[in-house]
């Protein structure tokens, strides 16, 4: 399957955002991705002040505009996430997917909300402004073409979490127990937590949990004062390798995945099936 | 509190293994270590024919040296690991731990088997000849070198879990709930599973789980045909940095280690405590 991340600043402007949002996943499109990523926050500048303002419900336009150029692009998108309103007032960083046809086949609102304070760091509180999610979420994609002509392709079940859920290890050994062989992880890390955690946790993952993982950041913004986006979208596989890694530029990754690599590494080193949980989970 | 990791590889002859460890042993006393670490089998050739010719029961010659080694050099050991010989007639890859008076204070029997075979690479059947143990280890040792004036020290939780248990996420994990500041590992990777996993491994779960991680390993043995260590024995802080990490030959690290760090990065990155255990454990 083809793998397209789209590495992209959110702009001030929420159109301007939406449109090189569009403009992207027009080009994985034409580079024959199967699934398109954006990052966590694609249309939204990432600050706590912001995600009640920027927030729109299910109805709303940003969540419209991503189903269209699903459907438009015959591509499966992860639309990253985005500030979602509910009926109630509550905020949540929500990641919308669609498949070839623009339907919505899930919905993942962050479970674990980025809260830390580290001493001549970074600090922030999502909880300021956002509510949790209280669901793992995956979902199936068919990952050839053959869908195009109406037939069904290979079905790849794959998990969904946004930035700061990639912290929990058991959160994506959850995943791995319900048969998913991708992760999805649009995220935001920054300039202090980035360069200490980002490769590690997605190789972390990856090794444990014997799935592709791929992180869709955030390019590096540089608004004075603001949150300065890491960068470096990254796709690890199940042998906890590099597979590909940006730097903080905009841009995009379009990555061929062998999913035939899972089975055999499973099948090697079979530490799925060896987990001992008469002594835990 | 001052670790000492003791890197060796095993001899044919027990004698001269043991006498190996106990030489090394008051090295690690002598630079003023609080615990010393031996590396898995560490008097015993790594082979699955080897494990019941070399097995002893809990009262047999080499445990009972290493209690003498700790007592005589007032120092907490933790014995790498023996074969181990039970009532029964299982055989089980034993780590004994003991205080600085040589009474033993923990046992660990490997919990998870190391059974891989992977293509073009290493493989291994332990369950060929082992058993598995069934307990989460954990310790608590003093830290400071008050105790040699009869008072108590600063009390330290500790993990123990041999080498191919490490690559099980939940497991220390549940460790790190029961309130274990540093996990130990006595470990022998190869030369398969070292170059690609050794490092990320200890820096996945001092990252998860917010401890120090220390992997003593055999040193690099040259025995055609046999299982070859990896060597690179090691110590991780609990931001995930590599403090000290040796290459594959025989040698000790002697590391001071500030277990300040770990209240600190927990109180400003608290996801021990952000854990959703609604949705997992």
């Amino acid at each position: 399957m083809k793998l397209a991340l789209i590495q992209m600043a959110a702009q001030t402007e929420k159109e301007a955002s939406l449109q090189l949002a569009e403009s992207y996943i027009g080009k994985a499109a034409a580079e024959g991705a199967d699934l398109a990523v954006l990052p966590e926050m694609f249309c939204c500048p990432y600050s706590t002040e912001n995600f009640p303002v920027y927030a729109e419900t299910e109805d709303g336009n940003c969540r419209a505009r991503m189903a269209a150029a699903a459907r438009e692009n015959r591509i499966f998108l992860v639309a990253g996430s985005m500030p979602e309103l509910d009926s109630e007032g509550h905020v949540y960083n929500t990641s919308y997917v669609f498949d070839r046809e623009g339907k919505q086949i899930a919905r993942h609102r962050k479970v674990h909300l980025f809260d830390i304070n580290i001493e001549g760091g970074q600090y922030f509180r999502e909880s300021d402004t956002l509510s949790a999610g209280d669901q793992i979420t995956t979902f199936e994609i068919e990952t050839t073409e053959k869908s195009r002509d109406g037939r069904s392709g290979t079905p790849l079940r794959c998990g969904l979490m946004i930035c700061y859920d990639i912290r929990f290890p058991e959160f994506a050994m959850k995943m791995a127990q319900q048969g998913v062989s991708l992760i999805i992880v649009p995220a935001a890390f920054n300039m202090t937590t980035g360069p200490a955690h980002w490769e590690l946790l997605f190789r972390a993952r990856a090794l444990d949990d014997q799935v592709f993982m791929a992180g869709c950041s955030q390019a590096r913004n540089t608004e004075a004062g603001g949150y300065i986006s890491y960068g470096h979208s990254i796709i690890v596989s199940p042998w906890g390798e590099v597979l590909a890694q940006m730097d903080e530029k905009e841009g995009m990754i379009v990555q061929e995945i062998d999913l035939s690599a899972t089975e055999k590494i499973r099948e090697q080193l079979p530490v799925l099936r060896q987990r001992r949980t008469d002594l835990y989970g």
